[in-house]
């Protein structure tokens, strides 16, 4: 299997637990978990990492969390645009992704690669090269992020260990 | 069994963890959760779908999520009224009715098919025709659209997708 | 054995999950579940319902649910005052306690009959005469208040059934 | 195995579930749970308890529960040179260290003892000489405070119990 170039994360479900808080006002809270800051601070040093959502509502939510505190990119992306949006920007067969939907198999299909959370959609973790044994913000991306730097990289937590790198990724 | 006409979704523990936040000013959030909004808009093209919740304190919350954002019909209406409620509407042989409720199964023994979610109260669980593997606020809801889907229908999330239904209902 | 008079309940992780929210501005929330609320409003025919808690900060919050909201009376009681307390107001024979916590054993060990949520501390759970299978905020109590309906009053959710007594209670 | 002088706790995931609550406007709220504040009181007539935490975005918050609300030292410290800066204030073979993140068992390697929950990081769970059955916001540190008295201190949650340390620290 040929190296993949980028990890593509969706963000409901996978960084959070899936859930959302909503008052009276609309949705205010999304929930996301420890470690998965740190872990893809390491594997960002073998591909390049972005994120995609197609929570509209929520994206302010998403973009807090991913852009401004962790420094990724995030694109508001509809599932079913999905392949297409990703096919236009990579090549397939250098692609990971993660995700955890009822649409996201359409995706896992075509890619190099796909990993899904625990909590995943039962079809979902079907379609899936590799199901975390976490759930989406109890620790699932720093599961895929070790689980890749070591299929595809022959590297482990402590092999990219560099403390420069993960200093204020909090 | 003949076709059900409406499908008929208690709100709190089953599009909820039916969990709620209080401060000290009050039920102050709900905690929603991934794919059954997707789920519905797919389901809608078979038959209606309605709301009914019994939380009076918590439904500007509700409303805020099912009728704003989801553009779903939502009824007030009391665990004991609701058999005559729903009676009152549509032939209780036309329902499928999903609840988690302690007194849900008074309803769930009057229509055509009824659904718990994981978390429901056990007598719920008994009495309900089909208990999905998922819990409220998890997947619950989603499981439960497909599983009508296929049973009634002959359609799978696939054979029922059409983008055009999906695109904004997160 | 004998009726018991009173069921005397303790809020935090019986009523809630145990957990509550912190901002930088203190204890901000606390997690309630779904059920308990129509549960305690049928035993209540069958014996007097009371709450206690040892939470000072957090006094407003379960105020605002168990007083305002629900209607039944809650004290803020040590818990290594408890069973002294217990002993002033009502015979200690005549009490069912509900409690989860790391000290609440020392009540379990006095009173009539004690439970436990599933998510109680180890010694409580081994303590208690009855340990529900459902955690607190998630239908704890009100799989308590089953329990000692059918224990002690023989009657069921059915035979207690009183609409007039729910209405009013979420 | 000698006596520990001081028992070293990681904020988040210990204290903890892990989880954080993400607005627009960034880290709103952290969750705690049950026990852990009464257990680390009666703990801390044997040795002395301090905490540490790495998220600076989430420092503010949890100040608002360990400083101000529980009364105990907490100090801003990464990962990375957490070893250091507790050999730089103690001597490691004194010290027992409570951790769950995907780098504690840098950490753990080098302290007398090492406990982690069991919702931590597989390696450190790995790495621990003890794992508790409770997660971190579930009473984690408190049963880990009950292995503590009784590994060293000869002692149990009764054999310890003076009330005068316990009345305020909810």
């Amino acid at each position: 299997m040929s190296s993949p170039r980028v990890f593509i994360v969706d963000v409901d479900g996978v960084m959070t637990t899936g859930q959302f808080l909503y008052s009276s006002r609309g949705k205010a809270f999304k929930i996301f978990g420890p470690d998965d800051s740190e872990a893809l601070s390491l594997l960002r040093r073998h591909l390049e990492v972005r994120f995609v959502s197609s929570d509209k509502r929520g994206f302010k939510i998403s973009r807090a969390r991913i852009v401004r505190d962790m420094g990724f990119q995030l694109d508001l992306v509809d599932t079913f645009e999905r392949s297409e949006w990703i096919g236009a920007k990579f090549r397939l067969e250098e692609v990971v992704y993660m995700g955890d939907g009822i649409f996201d198999h359409l995706v896992m299909e075509k890619v190099l690669y796909a990993i899904a959370p625990q909590n995943g959609d039962a079809l979902a973790k079907l379609t899936a090269d590799y199901v975390t044994e976490r759930a989406g913000g109890d620790r699932a991306v720093s599961e895929a992020c070790l689980h890749i730097s070591e299929k595809f990289f022959n590297s482990d937590r402590n092999g990219t260990l560099d403390s420069n790198n993960l200093r204020s990724s909090k």
